[in-house]
This record gives C-alpha cells, structure tokens and sequence, in this order.
C-alpha cells in the first residue's frame, strides 16, 4: 500500500493506494467523525461493489449505516440527485456527526462531497473511488458540485474528503470505454507537470491499459502526487490550480453541447486536450510533434480525436464562454509553454481558437 | 453611521449602521469583486425599495446590474428557488467575480447566500437586510441556506458577505408584526449576553416600537456587536456560537409543524425563548422572574405566548430531535445559567422537557 498526504493545513487528508484495500476498510476508522454513516453509490457499481462495502463496512465502529442508490451517469449529476441524497439523510435521521461514503466513479464523488458540503452546513465525506478517472482526478482535491442545463460543474462547493481509499482491484471490473476515459486525465498530468511523467506513459501504455498492477499503482500514484501537489499549493483555483483544467474549458462545452451522458468526461478531455496542444502550437508555444505524440497516445487508447458531426464551432465557442475562468468577457484557457509546462492564458486570437476547433470539426459541420 | 467590524481573519468584513446609507451606497463600492451583480429581492420589498436602489446602484462601478426578484415568505425558502437563481446567473453569463446583492429580509439574505456560495463554487454577496430580523441576526454571521421539507435550515453553507449595509429608514415600512418579530431577536441577545442590555430593552421597549431612530441605531448596533464578537469567536458552531440559537430548536419545530410561512420565524423564536426560561425555571438555574419579565416584554409586542392548538407536545418533541445540535440522538438545548448567560445542555429529563411543553399548549391539545 502507498500513501499520500494532501497538504491542506487543518483540511489535510490522506490517500491511501493499493489492491484489495476495500478488505482493509480500517483504514477509514479514524476519519469517521460519529456512529453514523450513509453509503453512496450508483445503480451499476452497486451491483459488483455493494455487498462487499457493507460487509467490511462491519469491522468499522458505526452504529447506523445506509445505503442511498443514485442512477449512474453524468445525466443524473443534477440538483434533483443532490436532494433526493439531502432528503435520505434527514428521513434517516442523520446528525451533524454523520459521514457520507462516496463508492463509485467522479459523478458519484462529486455529488455526494457536494451534498456533504451542504448538509446541515458541512458534515463529514470519504471517498472510495472506483473508477480510473475518479482514482487520479475527481477524488482528490475536493471540488463538489452538480451540473446545470447551461453548464456543466456550475453549481457546487470546495469541500475535502476526510480520506480516500483507493482500491486498484476495482478496475478489473471497469468497462474499457472507461479505462481509456481515466486515462486521458493521467495523461493530463504528464502535459501539464512532468515531462518525465509523460515519456514513461507512452513507454508504459500497453501495461496499463492491460492493467498491470505495478504500472496501474504506479500511474495512479504519480497522478495523485501530482493533483495533491497543486492543490495544495492552491486549494480554492486562485491561479496555479487552474492548470488542472487543461482540455476542460473545450470538454466541458463538447459534453454542455452533446447533453450530458453522451460522452464520458475522460473523452471529451481526451479532446480537449488535443485542442489545447493544436493552439499552443498554433502560436507557437509549443514544438509540433507534442501534439503527434499526444494524439498517438489518444488512437492507442481508443479515444476520441475529432468533433462528433452535431457540434458545430459556433456552439462550442459560445458554451466556452460560459466557462468558469472566463473573467469580463474574455475566455482564459490552459494552454502549453511547452511539454509539462502549463500557463493559464488570454495571449491567443479568437481566430486562432476557431482555426484550432475548424481542424477538429468533421468536414460537414465546417462553419467558417 | 456607525461602523462594526465582524473579526474573521481573511473573512473579516464591516457593517454600516445609519438612516439613509442605502443613498450611501458607495461604501460597498471596495466589496465588489468585478463588473457584474444581481440584485436579489423579493416581490414585497421590490415595491418600495428596487427602484431607489436601482438608482443607488447607478453611482457604482459596474457595467451590468440585473434583478431576480423571488416569491416573499418562508415557504419560498426552497431549493427550487434556490435553483431558479443560479439559472439567473447562468443566463445572464455572470462569471466568478460577480457579486449577488440581497435586498430584504432573512429568507432573501440566507438564500442569496447560499446561491452564492454554490455558484460556481462560491462568489461574492453583500447583504442590503430591510427587516429588522434581517438587521439583528441573519445577515450577520454567514448562516446561509434554505428549508427542506422536513427541517428548516437544513441545507446550506457558511459563507460571509464582503459587506452589510443596514439602512434603518427602511424599517419605516415594515409591517408592524416583522417589527415585532425582528424584536425577539433583540430580547434574544439580551438573554444570552448581557443583562444589561435587556434591562436596556425592558426600559426602551416603547421607543423601539415607536421606532425612534437613536433607540433603534443602538438596538441594532448593540445586537449585532454581541453577535460579531460570538460569531469572530466560533465561526463555524463548534461551540459558543450555538447560544445564539436560544429558543431556536423550539422555534424551528414549531415553524416546520405549522408549515413554513404560518408565523414568523421571530414569532416562533419569541415563544422559544419563552420555552427555554421555563425550563431552565424548571431545572432550579434561572430565576423564576425573568420568565415573567420575559413574558411581559413579548406581550408588549404582541408576540406569541402560547402555541397554536393545532400542535401538540408529541410533534414537536419529535421535530426537535432533527435539530442540528442533536448528536447521538440526545437533543441538546440552549438554556440559561442565569440572565445574560446562556450554555448548550443536555442537563435536563425528557419529563421536564415534555412539562416545559405542555405548558405552552392550549387545553385542547393537552397531551400528556
């Protein structure tokens, strides 16, 4: 087992990496805050992950445990999915001392922190993820929050787990579609942070998406080493967190634009980062062959490399703007100096932005 | 005008206390973020007050300034209103550095908090309070939220506005009940503090009514300096800073057992009071007169001192125990060691808790 501390002052917490973790469930004991607990999770990952959570649930020291079952998908990271949660939590009588267990993938995290965030003003939240993507990104770093019809993430609060628990084991069960999805934000990683990072990724690729236990531990590890880093430098997006958002500001509007559930978050970042490297290029930030490399890695995965048909540039350049680091009008993306090395940044034409989006539209939705 | 500081480190923020400030609405100038906000009021208070305020606004430094206006009264305190906001704020493309601006009283100013807390993951409010409640209590301190169904507050943050302006003209067209209502709150402050200041209250109860302007300047200032030197204490109700909710878990059950909207919180908090002095009579700590001087200044005002019949003992013995002070099932109450001195308990017998209640209820729905 591996651990790492994210360093936040009295919010510190730690996370806590290995396979089979789920049976050393103790782990957890010390971050539950009263005898009650309320267990999270979606209608699929319930199915592999329900019964064994409640089972090692029993070694822990709780008097009262539910279970509140959300419907899976980015669809249902609604305000209704946050009250149905609130509305259990009162029903089942649960005091300001409870813990909500998040088990599941970044929907499941992000909607039960955000109902934890709110519930009688802030209780106690754990998170076991169990998807790739949730393990190195929405797990770490406390970013809650639900979606509204105009914009993804829009509503939502910064609130830490008390600890996260990650069992690599969980992937075995994970669909592929997901796998390559969760990649795409290890990837980010490399980009943004390390360049040495990324060169053992496209080294390792093969093992990890076969799930090699050394390589997947390891890729995890260094994603969350990385996040925790960052956050902890700057838990609240004042400047340097922001560059976690590389190939967000694009995947947030292709998944606004698509309706929510279409794609998986993993591969509209997978996009997005593509569209990052292709701008910073395109002004000549970056040497052209990171895009290549990157785009390489992309097709090995399986991931998207091109815009679906419905999705003109327009839309999108309208929904960017909607984007949570615009400030007076103008929109600010993260974009590349050069290979692990990423600035947030207005330095481009809205022009070269369209030129970029254009080369990633499919030839029928060609708009300017 | 008179100027508070609430102390709260990088949170800390100053409240403006004078006749007239509204058209001195320049001092909020420094405590707007960027070049947008919303003014937030309801249907009543738009009446009288969003046009001067409009016109105020003017003299400031924004480029865009748009209104929501919300339904009046508690049972609009609701998620659903919650959300119709941040639709607002998305539709009219309000960015991170917006400032949402609550015009009116206490379910204007805990919602407005709340949206904006969420939004985005929190953004800047200042509070423009119009009640007297709004005045003395909920726009001081960061409690902000909104009602569920099965408990009043239950869902909500603390975050703190940048800045409070407290015009006290604007009492000039409250309803004599919101007077009346907003004055129990005061009484509230006086129990818990300073026996000083009640017997202050005791001595100036006409004048206040009559709303002589320096009685109420000093009412008010007085009211929020007690509750900024609890709150700088104990930001987030770890400990001292639940006394402020003397009689509120009476009073929240009493508000959710009629419905949200029957009587004024400030009615409720006013017969809750009444119900905490009788039980701390009850358990030999208080003396027996202050009930009776507490009693005689809320007929004064003509403030409730007895329930409804339509409430029994039995409901709100069983609302009271979803209070957020609840911890292991034990209902925990504020009472009063002596007058100006109040503490969280658990000290007393569910009899003498039942014996305090019956007390209060009309012979007809005598239940034990």
């Amino acid at each position: 087992m591996r651990t790492l501390t994210v360093e936040l002052q009295d919010r510190s917490y730690p996370i806590f990496i290995g396979p089979g973790l789920l049976q050393n469930i103790r782990l957890i004991q010390p971050y539950l805050k009263g005898p009650q607990a309320i267990l999270i999770t979606n209608d699929t990952v319930s199915q592999w992950y329900l019964k064994p959570t409640l089972n090692a649930l029993k070694q822990l020291d709780l008097k009262q445990v539910d279970i509140h079952i959300i419907a899976d998908g980015e669809q249902h990271k609604t305000l209704e999915t946050f009250e149905q949660i609130q509305s259990a939590l009162l029903k089942k009588g649960h005091h300001r001392n409870t813990t909500l267990i998040a088990l599941g993938g970044g929907v499941t995290g992000d909607i039960t922190g955000f109902a934890a965030a709110c519930y009688q003003r802030g209780v106690n939240f754990i998170q076991i993820p169990t998807t790739l993507l949730a393990q190195v990104d929405s797990s770490v770093g406390g970013k809650t929050g639900v979606n509204h019809p105009l914009g993804k993430n829009m509503i939502g609060a910064f609130h830490q787990p008390t600890c996260v628990l990650i069992d690599t084991l969980a992937l075995r069960t994970l669909p592929q579609r997901e796998l390559a999805a969760g990649t795409a934000e290890i990837i980010k990683y490399g980009l943004i942070y390390s360049e040495s990072f990324f060169i053992w990724l496209e080294e390792n690729i093969e093992k990890l998406i076969a799930l090699d236990p050394e390589t997947v531990t390891e890729a995890i590890e260094q994603s969350c080493a990385i996040k925790a880093e960052i956050v902890g430098q700057d838990e609240q997006e004042q400047g340097l967190r922001a560059i976690l958002n590389l190939g967000h500001t694009f995947g947030h509007a292709i998944e606004t634009g698509l309706g929510f559930g279409q794609w998986l978050h993993g591969e509209a970042v997978a996009l997005g980062l593509l569209m990052a490297c292709d701008l910073s290029e395109r002004i000549g930030w970056l040497d052209n062959s990171i895009g290549k490399r990157l785009k390489h890695l992309l097709q090995t995965l399986t991931l998207p490399t091109t815009l679906p048909k419905n999705l003109s540039t327009e839309q999108i350049l309208s929904l960017m703007k909607l984007d949570k680091k615009v400030l007076n009008d103008s929109i600010r993306l993260v974009l590349l100096r050069s290979l692990g090395h990423a600035v947030v940044t207005e330095d481009f034409l809205t022009d070269q932005l369209i030129k970029t989006l254009n080369t990633f539209t499919t030839p029928t939705t060609l708009s300017s």
